[in-house]
C-alpha cells in the first residue's frame, strides 16, 4: 500500500514561546501545511508515503525537502517550478487571546502551477491512495484546475481518494466561492473529512450549530453527515471532527464517522493546556487514513484518528510526532500522562 | 484629546520562561512601570499620549526611550536628571508558587527629582488628561512632593486627573504612611482606580473582604466605592478591579464602577493559564481611560477596561500589546480563542 | 545534626520547553537523581548535608560537583572511580501525552562501585542521618551489595536511616527482582517513604488501588501502611505519597504518615499546570526529613513534606529550589500564588 | 533640514550566529533594506528624517514600522498598498565561505506600486534632501517608473537628490538592463554613491579592476570617478567605496570622493573580524549625507562616511547603531577598541 | 556507483557558542563521527551512499537515524544491538586555549558488536566502495575484529576500500597498540588517508616533523608517503592532510597525494577565524572519494578534497554542509568570501 | 596558606554574543568584579581562598554567593548590609568598535559600608594573604576609609598584602583624586600590580608611553617600575601588564616584574580573536599570587601570571575558568590550540 499526499508546504514563522510578533527579534522556523502534515503523520505511523508539491529551486525549499525526508516521506516526486515558497506567520494565543495567522502565500510555486505541469502517470506510479484538501483549490485558479485534474486522474486509475474539506476564509480570492469548486471536486472523493464549518462553507450544508459558541451539540452531526452522504453517492464515508473551544488553551475534542450503515461517535478528550492546535485536523485525517487500513471495525478507525489528533495538541509545530503505539496507548484508555521511565 | 502619563519606568529583569532566578545565566530584559504601561496601552489604542519621567543620561535609559517611541508614545517631555534607572527583578510563579518581585529602585532619577525640577507649563502644554499613580509618591519624599505639585498644577489648568492608587507595601520607606499622603493627593483627582487592598491601605477604607482568600464577595464593592465617593466629593467616579486568585495561574477577573448615580459590575473572566499578570491593573486603567472617551455608556466603558486587562494576562511583559479591535472582540463575547486565519 | 545522602547523580538532558527530542538541536543540561535531589533540598532548608557518590574524573563530573557545592551541599566525600557518568534523557509531556525518560546509566561509576570501595568510617564521620533509596540497589549487583553494606554500617553506628523505596521498572536488570532485595534492605531502615506502586513492587504488599486510573482511594492507605509496619518491626514510621494523575499537567497531590500510633492524612493540593514533576517524590522525602527535625507534631511534619513537594511541581529541573519560609507559607494555607512585591 | 529616504524595507531572516540555513529551526528576524538603513543611520546621527515606502496592512509590516519609529525615523508618510512584504534570507559566511542571500521580494507592495500611487507634494512636504538607490528601479517596471517620477518631482522642487547606485545582479528581471534605466535616472541626481561594480554595471563605466581579486588599485578610482562626472554634468560629486575582500571576515575598507575640483582619498581601515557586512555601503551613504551637512571640508565629509561604515562591519543587522561621537572618535584616529569604562 | 561507510556515530554535546562546559545549563546536541561525517559529505556531493553502524533501539538513536536520512544518506542497513549510543562532549577553544573533547563512548552498540553480527553479503549488496577508519578498531576488541572481518569481506568482493587512519590516543584501551592492528588492516586498503600523526602512531612511520610546533615542513611529506606506499604494496595511493596550527582559530590547511607515479601538493589555505575544525579531516576524506570519481587528473582530485575540507572549518558541527559547486568555486580560486546576492 | 580577597562583586549584564544593548530583549547575567575575579581564579588554581564583601539580603545577592561557592570560594565571611547590589552593563566591541561599560554601582552595600562595619579580627582569622584593589577606595568615601582600615589591620597582623592599582576614571566621584588616596594606601602593600595607566593615574608616576596608540615600548617599563619601587620602600615587588591594543579583537599581551634585584620580562602573546577581555588584569593578579607560592624563580611566577591572563581573553565572562595545568601547558610553549581528544 503506497500513499500520495498532494498540496502546498509552507515555511511557518512563529515568535518563540508565548510571545507576540517581534517581542523578540526571532522566529521559530519550521515547515507545515495541511497535506504535508498528513504525509508526515502517515510516515510516523510506518506507512509508505510520497509527498507531491511544487517548490522553487532555492536553499529554503531545499531545507524543506530535507525536513520531509527526515521523517521518511518520499520526496522524489516533488517538482521545481517558478514562484516562491509560501509562508505563514503564526502567533500563539492563550486564554481569551486567540492565535493569529498571517498568510504570505500568494504566488507560491504551487499556486502558479497549472494543469499539465504534473505528469499524473508518473506521480501516481504504484500509488493506491491519494490525499488532497480544500486548501489547494483555494489558493489560485490554476491550482484549483490542477486539483480537479488530479482527482479525475486518480479516479481514472481507481485510486482511493481522501479529501479534507478544510475551508479557509482568507483564501478563495480568485473569484470563485469555495462551494462552487468543492461541490464538484467532492464528486471524485471516496473518504471525506471535515469539521462543521467546512461542511457549511465548502459544501453549503448547514445545521443549527454555532461554531463560535465553544460548545457543540453532538446529536446534530448524524443528520449533517447523512445529508452530505445523500448529496454525494460516491462517498464511502464522511468523518467529522468536533471541537469545543472553551478558550485558546482549553478545547474539547472528539470525532464522528458516518459510513452510511452506522454513525459512530468517538470518546471525547478534554485538552486543558493546548501546546499547539495547528495541524490538529491534519492529524485526524492521517489517523483516519491509517485506521482504515489497520483495523477491522469502524469504531477503532475513528478512535485512532481522534486519539492521534488529541495528542497533536500537545506537540509544538504542525507535525504530529507520535507513533502508532503512542496513539494506541491513549486510545485504549490511558489518559493519565504519567512519566514513562 | 492629548494625554500625559507621569511616573517611573524601570528595567525589568526576568529569568527566561518559568525559571527561577539564575537557573540560567540569563535575563529577559524589558521595560515597564505602572504609568508607562498605561501610556503604551493608550498609544496601542490609537490615542495621542506623552510620557513624562526623569531618566539618567546613559545607554540603558536611551534604549528605554526608544522602546516607548516604538509604540508611538511621545517621549520629548522626558527629562534627564541625576540618579539611576530603577530596576525590578521578576520571577514568575506557577500553581501554588507565587511570582516574586525584587525591587532595586532606590535613588532612581525620578526618585531624586524634586519640586521645581519639572516645568509644568511645558509638561502640560496641550494636555487634556493627566494620569498618575500611588507608586510615585511612594518612592521618595521628593517624588511625593513632586506628585503633589503635579496634581495641583493639573487641576489649576483644569486637566482631568486620573489616579491608580496602586499600593506597594515594600515602598513607602521614607517615613510617611501611604494613607497620610494619598488621602491628600486624591483630593485633586477626578477618576480613581483601585483594587480592594489599595482602598484599604492607601485611603484607609475597609470592607470585610479577605484578599488572601482568593475569593471576593462582589456585593461589598458597592458599599466600598460609595464610602470613597462620599469621602472625596471631587471624585467623579471610582473603578475597582476584582481579582480572585485561585493560584498563580488561575484568576477570576472583573471590575466595577461607581459614578455616584449607578453601580456597574462587569462580566467576569476566568483566566486559567496566566502568562504574565504584571501590568494587569495598568491595562485596566488604560482601558478605562480609553473607554471614557470612546463610549457613551458607563457599562461599555467598564467592559472595555475589564476585557483589555483580561487580555493582558495572556501577554508576556508589562505592556498590553492589544488593539481596540482585539478588546472589542472579547468584550462582545468571543472568548473561544479560536485561531484567526 | 549532620545528614548524608548516598546514591547516583546523573546528567539530565531535556529538550527546551515543551519540545520533543531533537525538535531543536539543543538540550537543557542539568544534574539530578533521587538521592542528590534530597541532599540539595535539605541544604536549601538550611541543614548540614553531605552527598556521597562515585563519579568519573572528568570535566562533566567536575561541573556536577560544582552544582552540588553551589547549593551548599558538602562534596568532599564524593569519590572518583572507574566508569562513566549516568545520563537520563527527559522529554516533557502535556495533557494526554506522557513525559518520557530514556535511561543511559549503565556502567556508571556508582554502578561499578562494589563493597569495599567506600570506607564507611570516613563516610559516616559525624553523620547522624543516612538517606538511601531503592534506586541504587536497582542499578547493578555490586551497587546493591554496596547499598546493603551501607545500611548495615549505618545501623551499626546507630545512625537513623531513611529510605525512599522508589521502584523503577526499567532498572533491576541484573537478575534479581526488586522485592528480593528491598525486603531485606528495609530491615535496616527507620523511616520508609514510598508511593503505592513502590509498596507493591518493592515490598510485595498490595492494596486494591489502580495507579493507572488517575484516582486514588485514600482510605486504603491506612491499611497498606499498617501492613508494612507489621512486616517490618524495625520501621518507626512510613510515609506514602498520594498522586492523582488526571493528565500530564494536572495532578492531585497529598501524603499520609503512619507512625504505628496514628495515621495522618495531609491536605490535598490540586496542581493544574505542572511545570516539572520529576523530583516531586524526592522533595517529599527531603521535606519529611526536615519536618521530623523541625516540628513536634507528626501532622506538621507531614504537611511540610507535602507542601514542599507540591511546590516542586512548579519548578523546572530535578531540584526543589524553595526555602523553609516558602514551604511554610503554603503549608499555613496561602495557595493564592499572588505576586510578592 | 529634513531628509526623505525612499525605497523598500524587507524582513531579514538569518540563522542564529554562524549557522547555515536550518541548522537550528530558528531565524533572527530583523528589518532592513538599503534606503531604510540610510534613514535609520541619519536618525542615529540626530537628523530629522522621514522614510517613504509602501507596505501591506498586516501585523508584520506594522512591526516593521514600529522598528523604524523606535530609532526616531518619521513613518507617517509610509503608505499601505496591495502586495506583500519583501523578505531576504541571509546566511553568514566565514573565511573562504561566502555569505549567501536568497531574495523573496517579488510582488512586494513597493514592487507593485506604480506612478500615481504616491502624492509627491505630500511626500516632499518640507523636505530638503531626497535619497534613493538603484535597488528600487530594479525590483519591477512600475517601481522603476515610480522612481523616475520621484527624482523628477524632487528636482522640480529643487530638492537635493542623492543616489546610491547599488547594482544587484539577481534583480533586474523585468526586461530592462540596469544601465538602460540608471543612466537616465542619474541625470536627476546631485550626489552619486557607488562601488566599482555599480559604476560598471549600472552606468556602463569600466576601469581595469578585478572585483573578485580581493585587492583594489586605488589609483584607478580618480579616473573612474572623473569619467562619470564627465558623463553626468548634473552631478555635484561622486563618492566611491573601496572594499578589499580578503575573506568573508577580513576586508580592507576605504572610500574616495571626487567633487570635480579635487579627488579625496580616505584613510583605510583593516577590518579583521567582520561581524556583519550587510549594510556597510548604506552606512557609507548615510555618513556622507551627514558629513556634507556637518563639515566644511570635503576630506572630513569623506572620512566621516568611511569611519561610520567601517564601524557598521562590527554590528549585527542591517542597521548602523552608532552615534556621531562614536564615528568621530574613530575618524580622529582611535582604532584601538579599548574598553570604555 | 554506490558507497558504504561504516563506523560509529555519536551524540555530540557542546556548550553554546564559545562557552566552556556548563557556563550555561545548555548543550548544542548534534550527531557526528568520522565515518558518518564522510557519508553525509558524500550525500551532499550528490552520491548514492549508505551508512552502516549498530545503534540501540531508543528515541535518541532514532533521531540520529533521522538526521542521516535528512541528508539523503541511506539508513536501511543500520542495525539495532545491545549497548548504548556513544557520546562526545566538545568544548570550543580560541586563540591559545585549545578545544577539548571528553569521550563517553564505552559500551556503545558498535563497540559491543562482534564478528558475525553483521551479514556482509547484505551489507555490501550493490556496493562498489567501502570506507572505514582507524577509529572503529580502536574502540573495542570486538569492534576491531569486526573491522578486520569487514575489510576482508570487502576485498573478497573486489570492493574498493578507503581508510582514514585517524589515530585517537585516548581510545586503544583494550590492550593492543594502534600499530599492531592498523599495520594489518591497511593491507586490505586501496586508498589511505592520514595526517602526519596518524602515519606515525598507526603505522609506525616517522619523519622529522613536530606536530606540536604549529608549522609543517612540506618537503618531508613526499618521503613519508613514499615510505608507506613501499611498506604496503596493496595501496594505490595515500593522501595526507597538512595542518599548521598557529592557534585554535588560525590554521594553515593543505594536502598532498602520492599515487606512486607522482607526488601532488595542493594549494594552501589560510583559515583565520575557524568556526569548527572538528570533522575537517573527514571532509577531506569525502572530498577525495568524490574527487577520485569526478575528475580525471590527480591534482584536481586533491584540490577538491582540500577545498572541501577548508570550507568545513567555517561550518558549525561535524558535518560538511557544502555542495560540489561551493567547493569548485573555492577550488577555482575565489577565496574572497564576498556576499552572494 | 589561606587567602582573603576583599572588594565589590557586581551583577554583570551583557547583550548576547556580539549584539549591542537591547538588540534583543535579553541580557547574559553573570557576576564579576576585580577582587572576586581574583578569588575565583585562586580557587580554580586549587588555593584556599575566602571572599569578603558586603551584599544586600535579597535573592540576587544570594545567587551571587552561590556562584562564588560553586567555584569553592569561601563565602562565610560575606556580610549583609544596607544598600543595593552594584551592576555593570557591558557591550562587547569588535574591530574598531570599542566595548562599552555602563556602571550602575552607586549606593551598593559595599559602597555604603564604613569603618567599623567589619570585624577585622574575624575577617583575617587564619589568613596569610590579603588582596585588595584600587577600585574599592574609588567607589565612595566610606569604602575608601574602610580600605585604609583593612590594609592597616592586615599589616598589623603581618599578613602579606597585594594590591592591583586598577584605576577607573568614571569612579572617584566623591571628591578625592585617585592619587591622593592610592599613594597613601600603597604604603601598606607588599606586592603591587598595575598597568601603565594605573601607575600614572593612581600613583602619579609617568613615562613617555601613549596608551591610546595601541603600541607599547617595553623598554620604558623598567624605569617606570623602578621609580615606583623607589617611592615605596615597603613594596617587595611590582608587576606591570603590557597590553598592545591593535583593535577590540587583537591585542598583544605580556607582563614585567621588578623585584628590586632584577627586571623580568615575559613572553608576549598575540591574541587575535579576543572572546572577552574583561577580567584579563584580574587573571594576571591571581596568576601572580599563585605563582609566587608555587615557583622558586621569578621568571616562572611572571610567566604563569601572563599565561593565565592570556587564556582569560578566550573565555566569556569575568571569571578565568582555567586550571593550573591549562596555564602550565601554555606557559611551557604550546600555543597551537590543537583539539585535545
Amino acid at each position: 500500500m503506497k500513499y500520495l499526499s498532494f498540496g502546498e508546504i509552507m515555511l511557518r514563522l512563529k515568535p518563540p514561546g508565548q510571545e507576540r510578533f517581534f517581542q523578540s527579534p526571532m522566529f521559530e522556523a519550521t515547515f507545515g501545511g495541511g497535506e504535508a502534515n498528513v504525509a508526515v503523520s502517515l510516515a510516523n505511523f510506518g506507512l509508505d508515503v510520497e509527498y507531491l508539491t511544487v517548490l522553487p529551486d532555492n536553499l529554503i525549499a531545499e531545507a524543506c525537502v530535507q525536513e520531509l525526508r527526515k521523517f521518511g516521506v518520499g520526496t522524489k516526486r516533488i517538482q521545481h517550478g517558478e514562484g516562491r515558497m509560501g509562508i505563514y506567520y503564526l502567533e500563539g494565543g492563550a486564554n481569551q487571546l486567540p492565535s493569529r495567522v498571517v498568510y504570505d502565500r500568494s504566488n507560491s510555486a504551487i499556486a502558479l502551477a497549472k494543469p499539465g505541469d504534473i505528469n499524473w502517470d508518473t506521480a501516481f506510479n504504484q500509488i493506491n491512495w491519494f490525499h488532497i484538501t480544500g486548501i489547494t483549490p483555494a489558493i489560485s485558479e490554476t491550482a484549483m484546475e490542477l486539483s480537479m485534474e488530479a482527482v479525475k486522474a486518480a479516479k481514472a486509475k481507481k485510486i482511493t481518494v481522501s479529501c479534507d474539506l478544510n475551508y479557509r476564509k482568507n483564501l478563495w480570492k480568485y473569484g470563485k466561492k469555495a462551494s462552487e469548486v468543492m461541490c464538484e471536486l467532492v464528486k471524485y472523493v471516496d473518504i471525506a473529512i471535515a469539521n462543521e464549518e467546512d461542511c457549511q462553507k465548502s459544501l453549503g450544508v448547514k445545521i443549527n450549530a454555532n461554531v463560535e459558541s465553544g460548545k457543540l451539540d453532538v446529536t446534530n452531526y448524524q443528520e449533517l453527515s447523512g445529508m452530505i452522504l445523500n448529496d454525494y453517492p460516491n462517498l464511502q464515508m464522511i468523518a467529522i471532527t468536533l471541537r469545543e473551544s472553551q478558550s485558546a488553551d482549553i478545547n474539547g475534542w472528539a470525532g464522528c464517522l458516518n459510513d452510511r450503515e452506522n454513525f459512530y461517535l468517538s470518546q471525547k478528550y478534554e485538552i486543558r493546556d493546548i501546546v499547539d492546535r495547528v495541524g490538529g485536523g491534519d492529524a485526524f485525517a492521517a489517523g483516519l487514513i491509517y485506521g482504515l487500513g489497520a483495523y477491522n471495525d469502524k469504531q477503532s478507525m475513528l478512535e485512532f484518528a481522534v486519539a492521534a489528533s488529541c495528542l497533536k495538541h500537545s506537540i509544538i509545530g504542525d507535525l504530529n510526532r507520535v507513533s502508532v503505539s503512542d496513539v494506541e496507548k491513549l486510545m485504549h484508555g490511558d489518559r493519565t500522562g504519567r512519566v514513562q521511565r
